[in-house]
């Protein structure tokens, strides 16, 4: 029998957690219910989260709790965290993996906590220059992979390099049927543009072009990120999170200027009523909730950051984000790439 | 008798010039018809450039011909362009400042070109570190001034001071009835955030919070800047000019998967009948047209340029920008807020 795939999940981190986060775990267990190759592990106080799940009438035998006494708070920083965060369902959830007890580790809590424990407890993995975390983005022809989107404020090359490696491991385990193509975010398309890093990176992906792992596609500029000719975008965590954020902050700004201009007077509230199936479908596609989880690479074993403000849809999706990363075999896919990387090296 | 305000503008400049330009001319002297205090300087062939007035019957004494023999071509590089441009459109229409012919000049021509000729006739101003490049930004209360776009891709906190500054007054010389609140482009809104650069502006730039040429607002993060609580934006070339792109690539996305839904079926098609005013005002609100032309600051004179592909109403909107830069004192406005600084340092 094959080894199921187990998500150890921090039960109580998030806002409005652990009801949240329960309520995401019920349309995940909906949604596969004629699937059993999966176990969760909810790590929190027990007596509470038995509460929640017979609220909802979760009673299936692929959700077990393993009790922890306490939880880290928003007000923890990373100095403080690794003495105060033992044994709270944060800690727990992702030293489950050092005990071959779970396969990935979730979490909406406190961030940069996460980020610190997880590096200490998985430690880095061999031949990774620095850990990074890489989120999804949407683009005309599907998702795209983007990297790094914060843990690194500046990049070196080697850098630059493993995080191309570890990315399209990550597209690869997510769309196991496409091809990853990697390109370098830049302010111009041609191969003398950028810093003396991004000359360095290119180069050294150039030279790496016969990977039969990802296809290099030389530079992308910030206007062509969504338009899907490419699908795995690198980047220093200083870029990639203004990028991702400005991305954010332009697609709510567009839509509220839509809302409030359709909402103005009685005939374009009258043709809401025409094009309410298509409007729907087009809020479907940038709704947030499908991005809703930054998955931390790197480390040996992978965590997933959902937004500690998401919604239980969005929670959803991150559970659903661990299973398919599990799925597609994440961690053998980077090692594999790093492997064939350190081989040319 | 106040002199005239003089915009010597690139005929030749851009793609499908110089007719763009001239109609782009044309809805300028339209909209202004009852304005005399502005007079044109059109830089380039004196033959095409007669019959492109004559076929819109423009015959304005307010437009002057100054014939050029050359214009520089796409081709040109930065490194050629020093010796191969010396009395093109382009070329003359700068040095018209250094003669005292003119205000402020306006290209959609080669970039490269525009910016080391620019700055070689012109000159770097007294006290500014370096030049930088201005562009206009739709927010929810109006527009914001954003720089650099692209003219250093690495400052340091010297030059992000300087851009605050001569921001400032940009945003103080077209919008007069505003203060300018400037921010820096972080990853974060806390102080200990970011970069040392960014964390030296920040210090630099909070001792000048008595300073009355504009209020510092401290940190900003991607999916804030539209929300016009600030109005000048502070960052590095590279960091902007991705910010801007990835922006504009956003808007574009986001735009056409509504057009998409709204196009699909009879129901949605039908809706547009309903909506078309609400949807017109919603793309006017978002129309690239009112976001061309950017700034080159910095130097002995304003340098506007246009995109090179922009409609004839983006080129007219990059000549109003002319005229109210000037009409807004932007050199004063730029000398006070630099001698202001360097009093203080």
């Amino acid at each position: 029998m094959k080894k199921k795939i187990t998500i150890a999940i921090d039960a109580m981190g998030g806002e409005d957690a652990p009801k949240k986060n329960i309520e995401g775990l019920n349309i995940f267990l909906n949604k596969n219910k004629f699937k059993n190759d999966f176990v969760i592990h909810l790590y929190g106080n027990k007596l509470i989260l038995d509460k929640e799940l017979s609220k909802l009438g979760i009673s299936s035998d692929l959700v077990k709790i393993i009790h922890s006494d306490s939880v880290v708070s928003d007000e923890e920083t990373p100095l403080t965290a690794i003495k105060n965060s033992k044994n709270t369902s944060m800690w727990n959830s992702i030293n489950a993996q050092v005990d071959g007890e779970a396969d990935i580790s979730l979490s909406a809590g406190n961030t940069g906590v996460l980020f610190v424990i997880s590096k200490m407890i998985l430690k880095m993995m061999n031949k990774v220059s620095r850990p990074a975390l890489a989120g999804l983005w949407p683009s005309k022809k599907g998702m795209s992979v983007v990297l790094d989107l914060g843990a690194n404020i500046e990049c070196d090359e080697n850098n630059l390099v493993d995080f191309s490696e570890m990315g399209a491991a990550l597209f690869k385990s997510i769309f196991p049927n496409q091809k990853p193509y990697v390109s370098l975010l830049n302010i111009g398309s041609e191969e003398i543009k950028g810093t003396e890093v991004l000359k360095k990176t290119y180069a050294k992906l150039k030279s790496l072009s016969s990977d039969k792992n990802f296809i290099f596609k030389g530079y992308i500029e910030g206007n062509k990120l969504m338009d899907g000719e490419t699908n795995v975008i690198v980047t220093d965590g200083f870029t990639g999170n203004v990028a991702l954020k400005t991305a954010e902050g332009t697609a709510k700004f567009v839509v509220d200027s839509l809302k409030k201009s359709l909402t103005e007077n009685i005939f374009s509230k009258l043709s809401l009523i025409f094009s309410y199936f298509s409007l729907k479908k087009f809020k479907s596609k940038l709704d947030p909730n499908k991005y809703n989880g930054a998955i931390f690479l790197g480390l040996n074993g992978p965590v997933v950051k959902s937004h500690g403000s998401t919604s239980e849809v969005g929670f959803y999706y991150s559970i659903d984000l661990c299973y398919k990363i599990i799925k597609g075999n994440l961690m053998d896919q980077i090692k594999s790439n790093l492997d064939h990387l350190n081989g040319r090296d």
